[in-house]
């Protein structure tokens, strides 16, 4: 599984606080579990078991017109007199039930029994948040009653065998049989994942009482089993993005009968649930402050707007800002090194590595800090080449062309020299040129420019470990005031968590996801310019980063 | 395949007829397929596949909030493009899938897409009507478009090998396995029943949308596989009376995955689907007119009332009627002697036998035409014992007692004697006693009396083939005027049949279930009383039977 690497001091993420979460939105969880005393039969009472039961979630639980799951019905008399009429019902009250409808179904939500267990087990009762990343898959599971993150755990997609991008996958799903091997590899992952968080924990399987699903479009068709063909090509059509509940059970999850999965609706064939569950996540939605928000991975989602519109983009960064298509670039996880800086007298490299491993490689957040640093000391230009005089002899040819010696194959894990190529810089400024592009492109096309953003909001797992300076400097974040800067991690988790506890925000959900306007980069005029502008270190346009430019001494 | 014998002249069933029911009701089906043609995808259309299907679906058919069944996502988009953007859409527009909620699920109906194909299907769209018999399956093909019934069949209950009535199948689902078995029997029969249905139409498979299926309350229960254990012992609990929509194709139905059976409520546990079913068949609930609705069959239900209120009562009336527990009792079949007479000379008997082939036992049309003719000659006593000087050379000392007659082996097509004995006599007398000590305790029920009954309307395959004079001569039918009379034939089948066609009726399974109120009959004070006084022929207070006891010369 994934090692976490800690997070900068004071960028923690500011939300691990369920419990106030849930008091600010309201505590109002859409799987309730209840316990029931229900009256036993009698020759006076014409009523069935069910609608004894029914009678009681009324008067006792104030539940009206409440619909019973079949599954419920095989075992139903036997549970309750198991039980002798103590129970516990589970009853999902969302109008995630109803998600396929429109604006009027707003008003149907309708109570569900789905399971009904002999006792009160309502302390047994969790709900699990799901990430479903083209790389990763991050689970959690909420205690209910606690209100509560009770265990987090991940392990990376089962799908990567058969691609490591999502066209990648869309292409393998085409293949006879692909589109189910491609969904019984991320059940397999989930199911990890699940084994997991059950065993950190204690819990019982059949605590989990409902699955709360995020993952970008193409995850989300492959882990439901939709085929996502016609996502990859214009004009890149969804099956739908709006998806019904689906038992768990039929998807080959290992969890009980009674579970649903209910994922996030998307907005469009790149920009999907990963990115609305961010979006409810990071609340900027209620706001009126003009927010940006970036979602920093291989797709790399760009969100702009507030309470009144939101317009969003996918950028296509490519997996460079994590360490992919990197000579020496690896995943954070022990021995990556995350931190670098230069000796002002010697100029000698000095590396952090996560756990203080041996170095094994450089992961995105040590990429970063790299090309700033080197970039801050005149080692490298703004056209992203290396200046050999000034870099001394650290900056030699070798087998790639250009390159940056780190760390000398004696010191190293890998027992290989640890080199930062030009080649690899090419590539990380080519992701971090699309994110920026992607930002500059939603701006121009609602006419606004980056002195008007008023927050910017940063998703990621990456994110958390960034120094935003350093961003700035290599051109990923717009050079704004430090304070409109926030973290929240991962965007998509959090998303998936918080409805876990509010209907409220489940019924957000859909509303963000209608809300937001997609627009294709590729099809808009002014990208290709904005990409071109910011293939430089920060950029060619150095009046859009004033303070980097003083910084850099090319003010 | 059983046989079926024509039914005597003016006495064929009324509701053949499903064109002008269906007018006189409203044609307005449950299940509609949709011809559809919709806008192919476009760069400035945002919406997904599903989002212009639906789109299409509201402002084409006024079709609004339309929900989608996850199945029909995981084909749409190769459908869709398979069609050329022509596609026939089936939708659900039941309350039905809300019956297991409270009068408040009314204002919920809500359209459900759950099939879309390529190209125009409305042609191929019927409903498959199923009367679940404790004894025999029959199914029907309804083709809405037409509005006709295209076809009948009907087998034997593969569950019969595990036990001829409803208790001993009870019994049996208790052992491990045995639900299961019972399950798995009754739907080998259903699917047996379609292949034949399909066979006669031509029809394919995929033309069957939904399955409306009525049945008691424990045929029910097996055929969804609901445990059925606690609807034999007092307080005769169910565990639900109304049940949701099911898969076909999950109970094991070779039918499409879109197909799913609505089965009739039931109103308690001898009182189910069946008389619901036959209850809106018949119509009377509709009418002030009090109306008794006799079921003839194994259960023997009946059901008294009108608009205002209905009382029910099962008589357990066993399987006499129909030719079971009786020595050359047969079923309705060719062979089947099923008219008698004696000669009003030679007293010598007069028989007819079904098909005109040579005789194999006497069915239960038959059984009530030998007692009455016997019982009018005064061969047969009023306490079911033969005059031996009257009856001549045919009452004779047999194995089993006193017994009459009837074929000597030579003629017969078994090769034995065929004979009514006095045993026989007791079991059929026991079952008419039962049906109308039922009747009367309904009535003493509700402080009625024979002679307030407006209309009697009589079910079940026996009934069409019954004389009136005869049922009323030995007992078995109150001695009212005959055109009080009325048949309906397979009143479950009927109702099974109807709602196919109007959503109002379906609407009125619900309201009937739940307007019925039952009267279990062993609990009520008078039953005994009232059995007891029904075990003569016709009645021991033959003030109960005025006209017969002139006939008969008792008056």
């Amino acid at each position: 599984l994934l090692a976490g690497a800690a997070p900068r001091a004071g960028q923690e993420q500011s939300t691990s606080d369920l419990d106030r979460e849930a008091v600010g939105w309201g505590f109002d969880p859409p799987v309730m579990k209840l316990a029931v005393t229900m009256a036993a039969p009698s020759a006076d009472d014409n009523g069935s078991d069910v609608g004894r039961l029914l009678r009681e979630l009324k008067l006792g639980h104030d539940l009206h017109n409440v619909s019973v799951d079949f599954g419920v019905l095989r075992t139903l008399s036997e549970v309750l007199r198991a039980g002798d009429w103590h129970v516990t019902a589970t009853v999902v009250s969302t109008r995630f039930e109803s998600t396929l409808g429109s604006r009027q179904s707003r008003g149907l939500r309708r109570p569900k029994l789905i399971r009904v267990e002999p006792g009160d087990t309502t302390g047994c009762h969790c709900i699990l948040a799901l990430d479903i990343g083209t790389t990763s898959v991050w689970g959690q599971l909420i205690h209910i009653p606690k209100r509560t993150v009770i265990a987090t755990a991940s392990d990376y997609n089962g799908q990567i065998s058969f691609g490591e991008d999502v066209i990648t996958r869309i292409v393998h799903a085409e293949r006879a049989g692909g589109l189910e091997e491609l969904q019984k590899a991320v059940v397999r992952t989930v199911n990890k994942v699940v084994a997991d968080l059950l065993e950190q924990t204690g819990m019982d399987r059949g605590c989990i009482s409902a699955v709360s699903a995020a993952g970008n479009t193409t995850m989300t068709h492959l882990l439901l089993g939709l085929p996502p063909r016609y996502i990859r090509a214009a004009p890149y059509v969804l099956t739908t993005s709006l998806f019904p509940p689906v038992k768990a059970r039929s998807l080959g999850l290992d969890l009980e009968d009674s579970v649903s999965v209910y994922a996030f609706p998307a907005v469009a064939s790149y920009v999907g649930g990963d990115i609305v569950a961010g979006v409810l996540g990071a609340g900027f939605y209620r706001h009126k402050d003009l927010t940006l928000y970036m979602d920093l991975g291989t797709n790399g989602e760009v969100v702009l707007g507030g309470s009144d519109w939101m317009v969003s983009a996918s950028c296509s960064a490519g997996p460079a800002l994590e360490g992919g298509g990197v000579r020496c670039g690896v995943r954070a996880s022990p021995g990556a090194i995350d931190a670098f800086a230069l000796d002002g007298d010697t100029r000698e490299p000095r590396i952090r590595t996560m756990g203080e491993h041996k170095p094994i490689g450089i992961c995105g957040v040590g990429l970063i800090e790299m090309i700033a640093e080197l970039l801050g000391h005149g080692i490298l230009e703004a056209n992203g080449k290396f200046d050999a005089q000034r870099g001394g002899a650290r900056v030699r040819e070798g087998e790639d062309g250009v390159e940056y010696l780190l760390v000398a194959a004696r010191d190293s894990a890998t027992g290989d020299d640890i080199v930062l190529t030009e080649r690899d810089i090419e590539n990380i400024v080519r992701s971090k040129a699309a994110m920026y592009a992607g930002v500059m492109t939603l701006l121009d096309s609602v006419s606004l420019d980056i002195g008007d953003i008023q927050r910017i909001i940063v998703a990621g797992a990456l994110g958390n470990y960034l120094d935003i300076e350093k961003c700035k400097q290599v051109g990923l974040f717009p050079d704004v005031p430090r304070e409109v800067f926030s973290y929240i991690g991962n965007g998509s988790l959090l998303g998936a968590r918080l409805v876990a506890l509010s209907n409220e925000l489940l019924d957000d959900a859909e509303r963000i996801a209608k809300m937001i306007t997609n627009i294709e980069l590729s099809d808009h005029p002014g990208f290709y310019d904005n990409y071109l502008s910011a293939m430089f270190l920060p950029h060619t346009d150095m009046k859009q980063f004033p303070h980097v430019a003083v910084k850099l001494g090319r003010g």
